[in-house]
């Protein structure tokens, strides 16, 4: 016990120095879990710190990331990261980032936007038990604060009706959140009557008794059918008594660095041999097999989102590693034939769009490839978890169906009118927006080996094949479908406004107009190439999208010219730009002025002005 | 009882009646909550439907927003509406939308994505309580399914230790989801001991026993100190053998719509006399007084959060009818200075974003002005509640502070980098970006006044101070900073990007080459005459944002040329273009391409090319 005493006192020290070091970051919410932490290091988790990409190794995340010092001390103790690496934090350019995140091999995901640690938790806790089939532990810090985040409160739900035990939360309720006390401050029996309504066992001690917290950390171990979590009184900043359990000192050095580590017993240098993890068995991996996608024939006519559940089907049958999960809506973005076909491989996630994206977070962690699916207007509740995904380098890959206004009756409360704009703007993502059956199966499966955040866009009504079986569609590639040497303007559309514009250049032609028809299916990144080249040969482009007027394709077909490097042509773009209500698909395209008709109408005032 | 029984049955008949006429629409869930809904407008309900503006109404939410045909059914048997117009549900032109929308009187906030009715209804109890203080009762119809959102829990957990006895959540526990059994089917208890560790008290009842019912409600009213929970055991479909507790009939009309009515007993045409309200009580208002707005002396350093938190307490003094709500980061988004001054109109609401804009839906509801605050990064938490809003109509002003690289050492999981994507995507909203105090203080009493969604992002760090006291910066306005008549480039720049636009023109300069200066502090609506001035003036324009380089500023600048009127000019723009890890403010922005020197690089490849 004396060890794991001044372990904890070695790991407040180095949070301290490294923060003192930094100009910033957070002690404080170091030194209250750093007892905490000593044990779990010292005695209960099993990891591999050579291999932290051990298949076998427990996990350890820190849901409150503010204490990523804590983490940081931690690994120097573990002999990971040395001493002079830890004076890093917080840096230009060294790994020891404010809040942790992949660049350093033993961080799986980025934490830092509170609550989302316990649901990603969560996601590891359903591989393990579900996927990997394996024997590994996962721990995870959180902060009292961030107990307030419904998202937490999902992760709850989602581990305790699943029984998961091999999940244990940490909670370290030290009283005070950044600006002041917390809602609970130290009624630990209020944290408690909650999470323990939601199916857990809860344990209770006083964070910084060694022998209690030992005690605890054991039962949660030997728990069997419910997930854990622990309950820590502890005190903020504890050890210095300039900024213990004192307000004020949220992400803040504390004021004499010196002093404190004087007061907390000096340096030490003590080593942590981390146990082994658990060897037994070896990751599950299901069957591989061949891709038999399905095919439309030209002139048939399907939804894209049905050509999505149909393909995701067929992509499971030649990849063992593909995942589907949704949010009580895989009847809508039929992910449903992928559940009734693979249910081991399905995670039914309920209305809990939060949950979802991270549990996929979680299993892309783990090496699995997640396909998380519901309509694109919900994936606005996730895009906190979106966000923070591509900061975890994570390969994700997401479907939004029933976009824009041709929904339809539902009105816009169900549409997704702003979803390019979200997806666009996540750093390294792809988006596509396919407009047939066949399209949307070959995206469907280019996506398994993107990296980075992946989105396809899906319709609920049924649009016409318009491209042959065994077309090709690359990233970042488009479709001509209208093309001559007299063409007088490029239609830019995507999704369902490809059809709009094929029946528009048709009109057009018929009064000798030739308009160029580009279907960009992929939007991020989009074909710059084809784009220039109708910007050369017709020097108007209209582009049409179901979606705001802000962030979506047009602003990309803009973008191709935002280099500075040659004067972009004119452009004319057609969105929704007023706010729909209920009414049949075709109305609300003609309301929205992006039908055929809007079409003809534009190229010709453009061909004309 | 008979009464009532009989209302409920009616309820049942139009709803299957409207959803016929339609061919789409959720009849099978206004089923199960009908009895629900028959006895609380028959005997509890307190309306006046006269007149759905008197600020004594009861108010009634339908959060499980697709049961929209049982609250068309209702507003018919009160008089509201007629029957003709029920049969206009989902029509084009119609009020009767698929999901409840503003465009109805009777409605306050647009419902259809679940999980938000209830944190609205949650505000709306706020607001009765402390802002309004008026003796109205909140009734919020809850699906089970959206119980597994997040911020349903956030919600309980505000009103239970706000301990808001003038709030009722009805929960239609109908068994069955959109795609099948909920997670908890009929286990009541399970939500019982979940809501009531929330600080609820839980009623449990026969849904369809309308002396339960009756008896639910009054116990209901009767609480004093704690919200309440009807959990109502009812059957999806209820009333109609073909569908009544049936899978696979979710969001569709039943199958022989005429064989459901006269299996329902027929046509009714009872009319329900809704009890008046509570008039007793004047609605509080706070005192207003005059503007006494904060100045700063050009060449003072300020950050633009700081401005904004000192603006916000002015605008408090100046009037009354200003709120203010936080999500636990008052000390960092300056909120606090409000909330010292002022506490009885702050809402702290903890790490809950969700929450947060809910509640601020239901003050500006009730003609309160909220502000909402958290940092930009954390409004990707309550996306879809800021989308929802859009749909309400409602006007809100929110802030986020601490955007872009430009914060530093905390890492990218705090920057907002995709805030103005986000924002400009909101239908009919206002972005609004400032760069010095003066500035920033001006634009925060404009959104005051400010119609439908109003955003303003801030900076962390200190900024110079450049525009003197008593300047005016309207909404959709610019500020030429620099100009001449030899001006070869126009860079375009707004917050922390001004500075170093500032300073890339000097450096220019000094090279003979001048360089036109534009603030873009109003991102949407944006200054497009000045923005055509500049392009026909210089033909080439730089734009700078720290921002990813979708859906920004950059984007925005774009757009002024979007409607095919007359080719762009040269456009570059610089915005993050990688990852951002940990760093001081200054070389954040040199990493990320962003400063006076990548500016001044981009200038002169744009010149020279």
């Amino acid at each position: 016990m004396g060890w794991m005493t001044e372990l904890g006192q070695q790991l407040r020290v180095d949070a301290v120095r490294a923060a003192a070091a930094a100009g910033s970051g957070h002690p404080t919410s170091s030194m209250s879990a750093a007892d905490l932490m000593s044990v779990l290091l010292t005695r209960y988790l099993r990891y591999d710190v050579a291999r932290p990409d051990d298949p076998h190794n427990d996990h350890l995340l820190f849901s409150k990331g503010h204490a990523s010092p804590l983490l940081y001390a931690m690994l120097r103790a573990t002999g990971a990261i040395d001493f002079d690496e830890l004076m890093t934090y917080r840096r230009l350019g060294s790994r020891l980032e404010g809040h942790p995140t992949p660049r350093l091999p033993w961080v799986e995901v980025a934490t830092g936007s509170l609550g989302q640690g316990l649901p990603v938790g969560v996601g590891l806790g359903l591989t393990g038990a579900r996927l990997d089939r394996l024997p590994y532990h996962v721990w995870v810090l959180c902060g009292d604060s961030e107990l307030a985040e419904g998202s937490i409160w999902e992760a709850f739900e989602q581990a305790g009706t699943a029984g998961l035990d091999n999940l244990t939360a940490v909670v370290d309720v030290n009283r005070l959140g950044q600006r002041g006390p917390t809602r609970h401050e130290w009624d630990l029996d209020a944290y408690s009557r909650r999470i323990s309504a939601f199916g857990w066992r809860v344990i209770e001690v006083d964070g910084h008794d060694i022998a209690d917290v030992d005690r605890a950390f054991a039962q949660a171990l030997s728990t069997t059918g419910r997930p854990q979590a622990i309950l820590a009184r502890t005190r903020k900043g504890r050890g210095v008594a300039a900024v213990e359990d004192q307000e004020g000192f949220h992400g803040k050095p504390v004021p004499d660095a010196e002093e404190a580590v004087r007061e907390l017993g000096g340096v030490r240098d003590l080593t942590v041999q981390v146990t082994q993890p658990d060897r037994s068995g070896t990751p599950n991996r299901f069957p591989d097999g061949n891709l038999d996608l399905p095919t439309y024939q030209v002139g048939e006519k399907a939804a894209t989102r049905t050509a999505f559940g149909k393909a995701l089907v067929a992509l499971g049958g030649a990849r063992g590693d593909v995942v589907a999960l949704d949010g009580e809506v895989a009847d809508s973005t039929r992910t449903e034939y992928f559940a009734a076909k693979y249910p081991e491989r399905f995670f039914e996630c309920y209305i809990a769009e939060q949950q979802m994206i991270s549990a996929a977070t979680a299993m892309q962690a783990r090496g699995w490839v997640p396909y998380a699916a519901t309509f694109a207007a919900f994936m606005t509740r996730a895009f906190d978890f979106i966000r923070m995904a591509a900061v975890s380098r994570a390969n994700l890959r997401l479907c939004g169906s029933h976009v824009g206004v041709a929904i339809g009756q539902d009105g816009p409360s169900q549409m997704g009118l702003e979803d390019l704009a979200m997806l666009r703007a996540v750093h390294g993502s792809t988006v596509l927006c396919p407009c047939d059956a066949n399209q949307t199966a070959q995206l469907t499966v280019a996506m398994a080996d993107r990296k980075g955040i992946s989105y396809m866009r899906t319709n609920r009504g049924d649009t016409p094949v318009i491209y042959a079986p065994g077309e090709r569609f690359p990233i970042g590639g488009s479709r001509v479908l209208r093309e001559s040497t007299a063409d007088k303007v490029a239609i830019v559309a995507a999704g369902v406004t490809v059809h709009q514009a094929l029946a528009a250049a048709d009109r057009l032609a018929t009064e000798g107009i030739q308009a160029r028809v580009i279907d960009a299916y992929s939007v991020k990144p989009i074909d710059a190439d084809t784009l220039r080249a109708a910007a050369r040969d017709t020097g108007r482009i209209v582009t049409v999208e179901d979606h705001w007027p802000e962030g979506g394709l047009g602003d990309a077909v803009l973008d191709v010219w935002a280099d500075g490097t040659e004067p972009p042509p004119r452009v004319h773009k057609l969105a929704v730009r007023s706010m729909p209500a209920s009414a049949k698909p075709d109305e609300q395209l003609r309301a929205a002025g992006i039908d055929a008709d809007a079409i003809v109408a534009a190229a010709r005032a453009m061909i004309g002005g």
